[in-house]
Protein backbone atom coordinates (compact mmCIF):
# COMPACT_ATOMS: atom_id res chain seq x y z
CA UNK A 1 0.00 0.00 0.00
CA UNK A 2 1.35 3.32 -0.76
CA UNK A 3 2.93 5.48 1.94
CA UNK A 4 0.57 8.54 2.89
CA UNK A 5 0.89 11.54 5.87
CA UNK A 6 0.51 9.95 8.99
CA UNK A 7 2.22 6.70 8.05
CA UNK A 8 4.93 5.19 10.22
CA UNK A 9 7.98 4.03 8.62
CA UNK A 10 11.82 3.13 8.70
CA UNK A 11 13.89 4.89 5.72
CA UNK A 12 17.26 4.14 5.04
CA UNK A 13 19.26 7.51 3.09
CA UNK A 14 22.09 8.58 2.17
CA UNK A 15 22.27 12.66 1.87
CA UNK A 16 25.15 14.69 -0.43
CA UNK A 17 25.66 17.95 -1.83
CA UNK A 18 25.24 17.61 -5.15
CA UNK A 19 27.81 20.82 -6.15
CA UNK A 20 30.84 18.44 -4.74
CA UNK A 21 29.36 15.32 -4.11
CA UNK A 22 30.08 15.11 -0.58
CA UNK A 23 28.35 13.20 1.85
CA UNK A 24 27.07 15.19 5.21
CA UNK A 25 24.23 12.23 6.37
CA UNK A 26 23.77 8.59 5.82
CA UNK A 27 22.03 5.88 7.99
CA UNK A 28 24.66 3.32 6.73
CA UNK A 29 27.48 3.24 8.47
CA UNK A 30 29.73 2.04 5.77
CA UNK A 31 28.73 4.68 3.20
CA UNK A 32 29.98 6.83 6.60
CA UNK A 33 33.26 5.39 7.00
CA UNK A 34 33.93 5.95 3.52
CA UNK A 35 32.93 9.30 3.34
CA UNK A 36 34.91 10.21 6.54
CA UNK A 37 31.80 11.18 8.63
CA UNK A 38 31.42 7.84 11.20
CA UNK A 39 30.29 8.84 14.54
CA UNK A 40 30.60 6.48 17.65
CA UNK A 41 28.24 7.88 18.95
CA UNK A 42 25.45 7.64 16.54
CA UNK A 43 23.98 3.97 15.32
CA UNK A 44 23.78 3.60 11.98
CA UNK A 45 20.06 1.52 11.39
CA UNK A 46 17.13 2.63 9.86
CA UNK A 47 15.89 5.59 11.06
CA UNK A 48 12.11 5.65 12.39
CA UNK A 49 9.91 8.40 11.38
CA UNK A 50 6.01 9.56 10.87
CA UNK A 51 5.43 10.96 7.63
CA UNK A 52 4.61 14.23 7.60
CA UNK A 53 5.80 14.10 11.70
CA UNK A 54 8.13 17.06 10.56
CA UNK A 55 11.25 14.68 11.52
CA UNK A 56 11.99 15.46 7.80
CA UNK A 57 13.19 18.04 5.79
CA UNK A 58 10.00 18.98 4.04
CA UNK A 59 10.94 17.84 0.70
CA UNK A 60 12.30 14.86 1.66
CA UNK A 61 9.01 13.63 3.63
CA UNK A 62 6.97 14.57 0.52
CA UNK A 63 9.43 12.62 -2.04
CA UNK A 64 8.55 9.67 0.14
CA UNK A 65 4.61 9.77 -0.03
CA UNK A 66 3.09 7.07 -2.58
CA UNK A 67 6.54 5.08 -2.02
CA UNK A 68 5.96 0.91 -0.86
CA UNK A 69 7.96 -0.56 1.66
CA UNK A 70 11.21 -2.03 -0.25
CA UNK A 71 10.95 1.12 -2.66
CA UNK A 72 13.75 3.27 -3.40
CA UNK A 73 13.96 6.86 -4.63
CA UNK A 74 16.82 9.52 -5.56
CA UNK A 75 15.66 13.01 -4.87
CA UNK A 76 17.25 16.30 -5.46
CA UNK A 77 16.05 19.50 -3.33
CA UNK A 78 17.10 22.93 -4.20
CA UNK A 79 18.00 24.89 -1.12
CA UNK A 80 15.03 26.27 -0.51
CA UNK A 81 12.80 22.76 -0.02
CA UNK A 82 16.30 21.49 2.05
CA UNK A 83 18.35 23.94 4.78
CA UNK A 84 17.25 27.13 2.87
CA UNK A 85 19.54 29.94 1.37
CA UNK A 86 22.44 31.75 2.52
CA UNK A 87 21.68 34.73 4.56
CA UNK A 88 24.66 37.46 4.54
CA UNK A 89 23.55 38.99 7.41
CA UNK A 90 24.82 36.24 9.63
CA UNK A 91 28.33 36.57 8.58
CA UNK A 92 29.41 38.41 11.36
CA UNK A 93 32.65 40.38 12.85
CA UNK A 94 33.29 39.28 16.17
CA UNK A 95 36.50 40.78 18.12
CA UNK A 96 39.19 38.49 18.59
CA UNK A 97 39.89 39.32 22.48
CA UNK A 98 35.95 37.67 22.78
CA UNK A 99 37.29 34.20 21.57
CA UNK A 100 40.39 34.54 23.64
CA UNK A 101 38.69 35.25 26.61
CA UNK A 102 37.20 31.73 26.19
CA UNK A 103 40.66 30.52 25.67
CA UNK A 104 40.38 30.02 22.43
CA UNK A 105 43.24 31.22 19.49
CA UNK A 106 40.71 31.67 16.48
CA UNK A 107 42.09 30.46 12.91
CA UNK A 108 40.19 30.41 9.53
CA UNK A 109 38.24 26.63 9.25
CA UNK A 110 37.58 26.62 13.21
CA UNK A 111 34.06 25.71 14.05
CA UNK A 112 32.42 26.48 17.62
CA UNK A 113 29.43 26.66 19.23
CA UNK A 114 28.05 30.18 20.58
CA UNK A 115 24.39 29.95 22.27
CA UNK A 116 23.16 27.00 20.27
CA UNK A 117 23.88 27.90 16.79
CA UNK A 118 27.35 26.80 15.53
CA UNK A 119 29.87 29.29 14.04
CA UNK A 120 32.86 29.07 11.32
CA UNK A 121 35.74 31.24 11.08
CA UNK A 122 36.24 32.79 8.24
CA UNK A 123 38.95 35.26 8.06
CA UNK A 124 41.22 36.65 10.74
CA UNK A 125 42.70 39.85 10.87
CA UNK A 126 43.75 42.96 12.99
CA UNK A 127 41.64 41.39 16.03
CA UNK A 128 38.64 41.16 13.65
CA UNK A 129 37.50 37.78 13.10
CA UNK A 130 34.71 36.88 10.19
CA UNK A 131 32.44 34.13 11.69
CA UNK A 132 29.64 32.49 9.68
CA UNK A 133 26.53 31.38 11.44
CA UNK A 134 24.95 29.88 8.65
CA UNK A 135 24.18 26.15 8.45
CA UNK A 136 27.09 24.82 6.41
CA UNK A 137 24.46 23.70 4.32
CA UNK A 138 22.31 26.78 3.50
CA UNK A 139 22.67 27.31 0.28
CA UNK A 140 23.08 23.99 -1.56
CA UNK A 141 21.27 21.90 -3.64
CA UNK A 142 21.49 18.11 -2.17
CA UNK A 143 20.55 15.09 -3.24
CA UNK A 144 19.34 12.08 -1.35
CA UNK A 145 18.91 8.72 -2.25
CA UNK A 146 16.57 7.08 -0.23
CA UNK A 147 15.01 3.13 0.55
CA UNK A 148 11.83 2.60 2.28
CA UNK A 149 13.31 -0.14 4.66
CA UNK A 150 9.75 -0.70 6.21
CA UNK A 151 6.19 0.46 6.53
CA UNK A 152 5.33 -0.30 10.37
CA UNK A 153 1.44 -1.94 10.97
CA UNK A 154 0.82 -2.01 14.21
CA UNK A 155 0.69 0.10 17.17
CA UNK A 156 3.14 -1.60 19.57
CA UNK A 157 6.48 -1.34 16.61
CA UNK A 158 4.45 2.51 15.63
CA UNK A 159 5.44 3.18 19.66
CA UNK A 160 8.48 1.51 20.27
CA UNK A 161 9.89 3.16 16.66
CA UNK A 162 8.70 6.89 18.66
CA UNK A 163 11.08 5.34 21.44
CA UNK A 164 13.69 4.62 19.29
CA UNK A 165 13.47 8.29 17.64
CA UNK A 166 13.56 10.65 20.56
CA UNK A 167 14.98 8.87 23.89
CA UNK A 168 18.55 9.58 23.62
CA UNK A 169 19.88 7.22 26.00
CA UNK A 170 22.89 4.76 24.20
CA UNK A 171 22.44 1.98 25.80
CA UNK A 172 18.54 1.55 25.69
CA UNK A 173 17.12 -1.82 24.46
CA UNK A 174 14.00 -0.90 22.37
CA UNK A 175 12.73 -4.63 22.69
CA UNK A 176 12.76 -4.66 26.12
CA UNK A 177 10.23 -1.83 26.23
CA UNK A 178 6.88 -3.37 28.17
CA UNK A 179 3.08 -1.63 26.58
CA UNK A 180 0.09 -2.14 28.20
CA UNK A 181 -2.91 -1.05 26.28
CA UNK A 182 -6.01 0.22 28.16
CA UNK A 183 -8.47 1.85 26.18
CA UNK A 184 -6.60 5.28 24.90
CA UNK A 185 -4.32 4.80 27.89
CA UNK A 186 -0.61 3.28 26.77
CA UNK A 187 1.46 2.35 30.03
CA UNK A 188 5.03 2.51 28.63
CA UNK A 189 7.91 0.37 30.95
CA UNK A 190 11.62 1.43 29.00
CA UNK A 191 14.31 -0.94 29.60
CA UNK A 192 15.50 -1.05 33.30
CA UNK A 193 18.75 0.30 32.27
CA UNK A 194 17.06 4.02 31.43
CA UNK A 195 16.75 3.94 35.19
CA UNK A 196 20.05 4.21 35.61
CA UNK A 197 20.77 7.17 33.05
CA UNK A 198 23.03 10.53 34.21
CA UNK A 199 20.80 13.26 32.10
CA UNK A 200 19.01 15.12 34.72
CA UNK A 201 15.38 14.35 35.12
CA UNK A 202 14.08 16.84 33.14
CA UNK A 203 15.81 16.28 30.20
CA UNK A 204 14.32 12.92 30.77
CA UNK A 205 11.12 14.21 30.87
CA UNK A 206 11.53 16.25 27.40
CA UNK A 207 12.23 13.26 25.50
CA UNK A 208 9.26 11.64 27.04
CA UNK A 209 6.81 14.70 26.22
CA UNK A 210 8.27 13.98 22.81
CA UNK A 211 7.35 10.39 22.64
CA UNK A 212 3.74 11.53 23.80
CA UNK A 213 2.63 13.78 21.53
CA UNK A 214 3.84 12.03 18.98
CA UNK A 215 1.44 9.11 20.11
CA UNK A 216 -1.65 11.05 21.23
CA UNK A 217 -1.30 13.32 17.69
CA UNK A 218 -1.14 9.90 15.37
CA UNK A 219 -2.58 7.18 17.17
CA UNK A 220 -5.78 6.54 19.06
CA UNK A 221 -4.66 7.51 22.45
CA UNK A 222 -4.98 10.65 24.64
CA UNK A 223 -3.30 9.21 28.02
CA UNK A 224 0.55 8.40 27.70
CA UNK A 225 2.00 7.18 30.88
CA UNK A 226 5.43 6.33 31.65
CA UNK A 227 6.06 3.43 35.08
CA UNK A 228 8.93 2.65 36.65
CA UNK A 229 8.79 -0.42 38.56
CA UNK A 230 9.95 -1.11 41.99
CA UNK A 231 9.15 -5.03 43.01
CA UNK A 232 9.77 -6.53 46.70
CA UNK A 233 12.35 -9.04 45.91
CA UNK A 234 11.23 -12.58 46.54
CA UNK A 235 12.05 -14.55 49.58
CA UNK A 236 15.52 -15.83 48.10
CA UNK A 237 16.06 -19.76 49.07
CA UNK A 238 19.12 -20.48 51.32
CA UNK A 239 21.43 -20.97 48.62
CA UNK A 240 21.13 -19.17 45.36
CA UNK A 241 22.03 -21.74 42.64
CA UNK A 242 23.48 -18.97 40.49
CA UNK A 243 23.63 -14.61 40.21
CA UNK A 244 22.72 -13.70 36.90
CA UNK A 245 24.83 -10.39 36.76
CA UNK A 246 23.64 -9.09 33.37
CA UNK A 247 20.29 -8.38 34.68
CA UNK A 248 19.91 -4.86 35.92
CA UNK A 249 16.41 -5.52 37.51
CA UNK A 250 17.36 -8.26 39.39
CA UNK A 251 20.54 -6.60 41.24
CA UNK A 252 18.46 -3.09 41.05
CA UNK A 253 18.75 -3.72 44.76
CA UNK A 254 21.96 -4.69 45.52
CA UNK A 255 23.04 -2.07 43.42
CA UNK A 256 21.62 1.02 45.44
CA UNK A 257 21.83 -0.64 48.67
CA UNK A 258 25.84 -0.63 47.99
CA UNK A 259 25.43 3.37 46.97
CA UNK A 260 24.09 4.11 49.87
CA UNK A 261 27.67 4.69 51.69
CA UNK B 1 -2.15 3.38 71.42
CA UNK B 2 1.37 3.00 72.64
CA UNK B 3 3.95 3.19 69.34
CA UNK B 4 5.84 -0.17 68.46
CA UNK B 5 8.12 -0.77 65.89
CA UNK B 6 7.18 -0.61 62.23
CA UNK B 7 4.97 2.49 62.96
CA UNK B 8 4.95 5.30 61.33
CA UNK B 9 5.01 8.18 63.16
CA UNK B 10 6.44 12.52 62.19
CA UNK B 11 8.06 13.51 65.10
CA UNK B 12 9.47 16.98 66.55
CA UNK B 13 13.11 16.99 67.85
CA UNK B 14 15.83 19.39 69.36
CA UNK B 15 19.23 17.69 69.84
CA UNK B 16 22.13 19.17 71.79
CA UNK B 17 25.28 18.32 72.90
CA UNK B 18 25.09 18.25 76.57
CA UNK B 19 29.00 18.81 77.93
CA UNK B 20 27.91 22.41 76.16
CA UNK B 21 24.39 23.02 76.00
CA UNK B 22 25.46 23.26 71.94
CA UNK B 23 21.73 22.56 69.66
CA UNK B 24 23.37 20.65 66.68
CA UNK B 25 19.59 19.34 65.35
CA UNK B 26 16.26 20.70 65.04
CA UNK B 27 12.99 20.23 63.72
CA UNK B 28 12.01 24.08 65.27
CA UNK B 29 12.47 26.88 62.98
CA UNK B 30 12.60 29.72 65.73
CA UNK B 31 15.57 27.05 67.81
CA UNK B 32 17.43 26.36 64.74
CA UNK B 33 17.74 30.14 64.43
CA UNK B 34 17.99 31.15 68.36
CA UNK B 35 21.49 28.34 68.09
CA UNK B 36 22.54 30.11 64.97
CA UNK B 37 22.40 26.64 62.70
CA UNK B 38 19.41 28.12 60.87
CA UNK B 39 19.56 26.28 57.04
CA UNK B 40 17.10 27.75 54.17
CA UNK B 41 17.42 24.62 52.29
CA UNK B 42 16.26 22.59 55.16
CA UNK B 43 12.34 22.72 55.92
CA UNK B 44 11.65 22.67 59.24
CA UNK B 45 8.38 20.44 59.58
CA UNK B 46 8.13 17.55 61.96
CA UNK B 47 10.44 14.55 60.50
CA UNK B 48 8.39 11.34 59.05
CA UNK B 49 9.88 8.09 60.20
CA UNK B 50 9.32 4.73 60.49
CA UNK B 51 10.22 3.30 63.99
CA UNK B 52 12.77 0.54 63.66
CA UNK B 53 13.69 1.51 59.99
CA UNK B 54 16.80 2.96 60.80
CA UNK B 55 15.91 6.55 59.91
CA UNK B 56 17.19 7.74 63.27
CA UNK B 57 19.85 6.95 65.99
CA UNK B 58 19.56 3.61 67.52
CA UNK B 59 18.92 4.70 70.90
CA UNK B 60 16.84 7.81 69.80
CA UNK B 61 14.69 5.10 67.92
CA UNK B 62 14.00 2.59 71.54
CA UNK B 63 13.31 5.95 73.71
CA UNK B 64 10.13 6.43 71.31
CA UNK B 65 8.35 2.93 71.73
CA UNK B 66 6.06 2.92 74.01
CA UNK B 67 4.70 6.38 73.67
CA UNK B 68 1.54 7.90 72.29
CA UNK B 69 0.84 10.70 70.11
CA UNK B 70 1.31 14.02 71.85
CA UNK B 71 3.95 12.64 74.35
CA UNK B 72 7.35 14.25 74.45
CA UNK B 73 10.31 12.60 76.32
CA UNK B 74 13.91 13.80 77.37
CA UNK B 75 16.65 11.07 76.30
CA UNK B 76 20.50 11.37 77.45
CA UNK B 77 22.54 9.41 74.76
CA UNK B 78 25.81 8.21 75.76
CA UNK B 79 28.30 8.31 72.00
CA UNK B 80 27.97 4.42 72.01
CA UNK B 81 24.22 5.06 71.55
CA UNK B 82 24.66 8.27 69.43
CA UNK B 83 27.64 9.49 67.11
CA UNK B 84 30.27 6.69 68.60
CA UNK B 85 33.69 6.96 70.34
CA UNK B 86 36.47 9.31 68.74
CA UNK B 87 38.78 7.58 66.83
CA UNK B 88 42.17 8.70 66.83
CA UNK B 89 43.62 6.63 63.55
CA UNK B 90 40.77 9.66 61.79
CA UNK B 91 43.60 12.45 62.82
CA UNK B 92 45.45 12.56 60.09
CA UNK B 93 49.05 14.35 58.76
CA UNK B 94 48.24 15.67 54.99
CA UNK B 95 50.91 17.94 53.39
CA UNK B 96 49.87 21.62 53.13
CA UNK B 97 50.64 21.73 49.34
CA UNK B 98 48.13 19.16 48.67
CA UNK B 99 45.44 21.61 50.02
CA UNK B 100 46.93 24.07 47.76
CA UNK B 101 46.56 22.21 44.37
CA UNK B 102 42.90 22.07 45.02
CA UNK B 103 43.09 26.08 45.31
CA UNK B 104 42.47 26.21 49.43
CA UNK B 105 44.09 27.80 52.11
CA UNK B 106 44.43 25.62 55.16
CA UNK B 107 43.82 27.12 58.32
CA UNK B 108 42.79 25.48 62.35
CA UNK B 109 38.94 25.53 62.14
CA UNK B 110 38.40 25.06 58.35
CA UNK B 111 35.74 21.82 57.52
CA UNK B 112 36.26 20.98 54.20
CA UNK B 113 34.37 17.70 51.85
CA UNK B 114 37.21 15.03 51.09
CA UNK B 115 35.66 11.30 49.03
CA UNK B 116 32.13 12.22 51.05
CA UNK B 117 34.06 12.96 55.04
CA UNK B 118 34.17 15.82 56.47
CA UNK B 119 37.55 16.96 57.83
CA UNK B 120 38.28 19.78 59.89
CA UNK B 121 41.44 21.27 60.65
CA UNK B 122 43.35 21.36 64.11
CA UNK B 123 46.86 22.69 63.51
CA UNK B 124 49.38 23.58 60.78
CA UNK B 125 52.62 23.89 60.99
CA UNK B 126 55.64 23.38 59.09
CA UNK B 127 53.79 22.36 55.57
CA UNK B 128 52.06 20.04 57.55
CA UNK B 129 48.29 19.98 58.11
CA UNK B 130 46.69 18.11 60.96
CA UNK B 131 42.95 16.97 60.11
CA UNK B 132 40.28 15.49 62.11
CA UNK B 133 37.80 13.03 60.40
CA UNK B 134 35.14 12.03 63.20
CA UNK B 135 32.09 13.27 63.03
CA UNK B 136 32.08 16.32 64.97
CA UNK B 137 29.62 14.20 67.54
CA UNK B 138 31.89 11.43 67.99
CA UNK B 139 32.78 11.04 71.17
CA UNK B 140 29.87 13.52 72.90
CA UNK B 141 26.89 12.45 75.12
CA UNK B 142 23.90 14.32 73.63
CA UNK B 143 20.52 14.81 74.55
CA UNK B 144 17.21 14.56 72.85
CA UNK B 145 14.13 16.28 73.42
CA UNK B 146 11.21 14.47 71.13
CA UNK B 147 7.39 14.89 71.01
CA UNK B 148 5.19 12.98 69.34
CA UNK B 149 3.55 15.05 67.20
CA UNK B 150 1.41 12.00 64.44
CA UNK B 151 0.75 8.73 64.59
CA UNK B 152 0.15 8.19 60.90
CA UNK B 153 -2.52 5.11 60.45
CA UNK B 154 -3.58 4.96 56.82
CA UNK B 155 -1.66 3.95 53.98
CA UNK B 156 -2.36 7.13 52.12
CA UNK B 157 -0.43 9.32 54.93
CA UNK B 158 2.07 6.39 55.41
CA UNK B 159 3.33 6.32 51.44
CA UNK B 160 3.07 10.62 51.25
CA UNK B 161 5.47 10.45 54.53
CA UNK B 162 8.00 8.20 53.16
CA UNK B 163 8.12 10.70 49.69
CA UNK B 164 8.49 13.54 52.23
CA UNK B 165 11.46 11.41 54.10
CA UNK B 166 13.30 10.15 50.89
CA UNK B 167 12.52 12.41 47.89
CA UNK B 168 15.19 15.46 48.08
CA UNK B 169 13.00 17.82 45.26
CA UNK B 170 12.67 20.92 47.38
CA UNK B 171 9.88 22.39 45.50
CA UNK B 172 7.48 19.09 45.81
CA UNK B 173 4.29 19.61 47.47
CA UNK B 174 3.48 15.97 48.55
CA UNK B 175 -0.34 16.87 48.98
CA UNK B 176 -0.29 16.65 45.54
CA UNK B 177 1.00 13.28 45.24
CA UNK B 178 -2.18 10.92 43.58
CA UNK B 179 -1.86 7.22 44.87
CA UNK B 180 -3.63 4.65 42.80
CA UNK B 181 -4.51 1.24 44.96
CA UNK B 182 -5.07 -2.00 42.93
CA UNK B 183 -4.60 -5.01 45.02
CA UNK B 184 -1.00 -5.54 46.21
CA UNK B 185 0.22 -2.76 44.01
CA UNK B 186 0.81 1.24 44.80
CA UNK B 187 0.88 4.00 41.62
CA UNK B 188 2.21 6.71 42.66
CA UNK B 189 2.25 10.15 40.58
CA UNK B 190 4.47 12.56 42.09
CA UNK B 191 3.50 16.73 42.01
CA UNK B 192 4.22 17.48 38.21
CA UNK B 193 6.56 19.92 39.44
CA UNK B 194 9.25 16.99 39.87
CA UNK B 195 9.40 16.61 35.99
CA UNK B 196 11.47 19.27 36.26
CA UNK B 197 14.14 18.54 38.33
CA UNK B 198 17.39 18.82 37.62
CA UNK B 199 18.80 16.29 39.26
CA UNK B 200 20.03 12.90 37.30
CA UNK B 201 17.58 10.50 36.57
CA UNK B 202 19.33 7.95 38.20
CA UNK B 203 19.82 9.93 41.61
CA UNK B 204 15.93 10.07 41.36
CA UNK B 205 16.12 6.00 41.02
CA UNK B 206 18.11 5.94 43.94
CA UNK B 207 15.35 8.14 45.83
CA UNK B 208 12.55 6.20 44.65
CA UNK B 209 13.90 3.20 45.17
CA UNK B 210 14.20 3.81 49.13
CA UNK B 211 10.28 4.94 49.33
CA UNK B 212 9.61 1.87 47.82
CA UNK B 213 11.54 -0.35 49.68
CA UNK B 214 10.19 1.22 52.95
CA UNK B 215 6.89 0.72 50.98
CA UNK B 216 6.94 -3.04 50.44
CA UNK B 217 9.11 -3.86 53.96
CA UNK B 218 6.54 -2.25 56.05
CA UNK B 219 3.01 -1.98 53.93
CA UNK B 220 1.14 -4.50 52.43
CA UNK B 221 2.40 -4.08 49.03
CA UNK B 222 4.59 -5.88 46.79
CA UNK B 223 4.78 -3.52 44.07
CA UNK B 224 5.43 0.42 43.93
CA UNK B 225 5.23 2.11 40.47
CA UNK B 226 6.19 5.75 39.46
CA UNK B 227 4.04 6.98 36.93
CA UNK B 228 4.63 10.05 34.51
CA UNK B 229 1.47 10.89 32.82
CA UNK B 230 0.78 13.03 29.38
CA UNK B 231 -2.46 13.99 28.38
CA UNK B 232 -3.79 14.73 24.99
CA UNK B 233 -4.59 18.41 25.68
CA UNK B 234 -8.51 19.03 24.99
CA UNK B 235 -9.31 20.74 21.99
CA UNK B 236 -9.04 24.25 22.84
CA UNK B 237 -12.28 26.85 22.26
CA UNK B 238 -11.54 29.36 20.22
CA UNK B 239 -11.10 32.36 22.87
CA UNK B 240 -9.31 31.29 25.74
CA UNK B 241 -10.62 33.64 28.58
CA UNK B 242 -7.53 33.41 30.92
CA UNK B 243 -3.85 31.06 31.14
CA UNK B 244 -3.46 29.79 34.46
CA UNK B 245 0.22 30.28 34.39
CA UNK B 246 0.41 28.89 37.96
CA UNK B 247 -0.38 25.19 36.52
CA UNK B 248 2.31 23.78 35.70
CA UNK B 249 0.50 20.65 34.05
CA UNK B 250 -1.15 23.13 31.72
CA UNK B 251 1.58 25.11 30.55
CA UNK B 252 3.56 21.39 30.09
CA UNK B 253 3.15 21.45 26.17
CA UNK B 254 3.81 24.98 25.80
CA UNK B 255 7.20 24.97 28.23
CA UNK B 256 8.42 21.87 26.18
CA UNK B 257 8.10 23.25 22.76
CA UNK B 258 9.61 26.46 23.39
CA UNK B 259 12.25 24.81 25.06
CA UNK B 260 12.65 23.10 21.28
CA UNK B 261 14.97 25.72 19.76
Amino acid sequence: MAIENGDFVKIEFTGKVVETGDVFDTTSEEIAKEADIFDDKKSYTPLPIILGGGHLLEGLDKAIIGLNEGDSKVVTLAPEEAYGDRDQKLVQLMPAKEFKKQGMTPYPGLQFQAEGHTGKILTVSGGRVKVDFNNPLAGKTVEYSVVVNKVLDNDEDKIKSLIQLHYAYPNLDVEKTALNFDGKTVAITLDDITRFDQKSYMDVTFQRFRIAKDIYENLDYDNVQFVDEFKKPEDKPEDKPEVKTDDVAENLEETIENSEE
